[in-house]
């Protein structure tokens, strides 16, 4: 016999509580919640999620989420082709797209290599990244991943990847955020921030 | 243009964000989660939201959320069918069911009656409760309805209504919860259950 009166309740809950931080508690109050709505917004939720994983596209060049297959930045005449921002994910996509700072493209590699988590540089979209900077007309690769550990590791190898070619490689800058206090600045990122110390002027350019 | 670089994305973070509890951001994460997943367990989830929704039944005698015409607890004939405890929802029928002390059956309202709400007695199951009890065999009616306003009101309603019959009505105990430091106990509470006051003996008779 089922937790609940009803199998279908029981499978609805099961499936909710799968979610990341969803519990078997949030689960039912969504449940009991979507009983109560009328079909139509209960099929749109379950339609929606099904239409998702079936029908979503990356785009061939950058690996974003993309609605055809070329996504809306690759295919965008405005932006600066000659920049490649390679980020983890989409979500880092969406974070510096975010800033309105960034006017080349991306690419998203899907990760970052991790042995711990059996990520290695092959799951990974850097051959396609060593493709398109081999094709030329790329001046700038912006390494933007986590930094971690694993972002480090790749960025390292990333950087062996790419210098054979003719191209410019940066990274972030690492410092004390805006709006932090000095005082519970960590020491590792106050002894970066001193090192990389940026002329008085250079702050002004953003 | 959508908020996302697809329109997929954009359509599942929005019917996810209009989930109670669930913000864009919260949204956001759970559909990143479903496209790192594999399409089997995306689809798994979608159609139990639909199917929960299109297939559900509700129990004709009890109104409880069931896979058939008559529930679990209904067709049960090992519960005592002369005992019906009145709830406002499907919800407090599983917590009752939790504490293991009632063998009765049910009957849900579907919620109570609550002018500033809109929620008139015709909206609630109460004529089919009526029904129920007029057509004999119940010799008691515990009513275990919220202890709020409109749940007072609910409890006067379904008395004035029932009243007429030969049936017993009683309401929920209404006391010092269980591990509650007397100190902390509001007064109204405190005062009820000073009234209300138990024979040293029956309270150990759970």
């Amino acid at each position: 016999m089922s937790q609940y009166s009803s199998s279908l309740l029981d499978a609805a809950v099961n499936e909710f509580a799968k979610l990341p931080g969803i519990g078997r508690k949030t689960a039912l109050r969504l449940v009991l919640y979507l009983l109560r709505q009328d079909i139509a917004s209960a099929e749109a939720l379950g339609n929606a999620i099904i239409n998702l994983r079936n029908e979503v596209k990356y785009c061939k060049v950058c690996h974003n989420i993309s609605d055809n297959d070329l996504c809306d930045i690759c295919s965008n005449a405005n932006r600066d082709s000659s920049i490649v921002c390679v980020t983890e994910s989409i979500k880092d996509v969406m974070a510096i797209e975010n800033t309105q700072q960034f006017n080349g493209l991306y690419h998203v590699l899907g990760g970052v290599i991790s042995p711990m988590d059996g990520i290695s540089p092959n799951d990974l979209e850097i051959d396609s990244l060593v493709e398109r900077v081999a094709a030329g007309g790329i001046s700038e690769v912006i390494l933007a991943l986590s930094t971690t550990m694993e972002g480090d590791t790749t960025n390292f190898y990333l950087f062996r990847k790419l210098a054979p070619f003719n191209v410019n490689i940066s990274i972030l800058a690492r410092g004390v955020s805006i709006g932090d206090e000095l005082e519970y600045t960590d020491e590792v990122t106050l002894g970066r921030s001193i090192l990389n110390r940026t002329p008085f002027n250079d702050s002004f350019k953003l």
